[in-house]
């Protein structure tokens, strides 16, 4: 439904106010991080992502009041986590082989 | 390096005794699994899986200690996050189509 990929998406649209240069970003073609887009929108109650018509420029994508809700909360569990769960993190890492840590 | 299908993996192995096993049990290619197992393999430190050779139905596999201090660790940081970020999940889901929060 929702995972790092996803966020990383809905940031970049926020940041660049369209899909293409959310894509471009993140080295996604525009016909994927539409379908992303979709995914998303269909998923949640309302939709995340709306085109944002007219204007100067013309076209372009913003983030909804639920998408910046989502996207919020999304940062917000990611923090939480590593925090709460950094001591295992920690303990995982320290069994990484010296090549794979220092990735 | 180490995410849900490769801990699930990891734990079937430890329960089946066997790659062949724990990839059936996923639905997943005897050559996908194993492939999985050298990346695991690779990334760590010591290997995670070893095979156990010889006995009465011979070959098979196993986690080695290292293997399963590494499982042992994504469940309870799975546990703890899944715990710390109860709030922030449920915000997120709250916010779901009735048809997705029901998956």
């Amino acid at each position: 439904m929702l995972g790092p990929g996803k966020a990383d998406l809905l940031e970049r649209i926020r940041d660049t106010g369209s899909i293409a240069g959310a894509g471009r970003a993140m080295a996604m073609s525009y016909k994927r991080a539409w379908s992303l887009v979709e995914e998303l929108n269909a998923a949640f109650r309302e939709p995340l992502v709306e085109r944002a018509r007219g204007g100067a420029g013309g076209g372009g994508a913003r983030l909804t009041p639920a998408g910046a809700a989502v996207l919020a909360h999304y940062r917000k569990l990611e923090a939480i986590t590593a925090e709460a769960g950094a001591a295992e993190i920690e303990a995982i890492r320290g069994l990484l082989s010296d090549m794979s840590s220092e990735k």
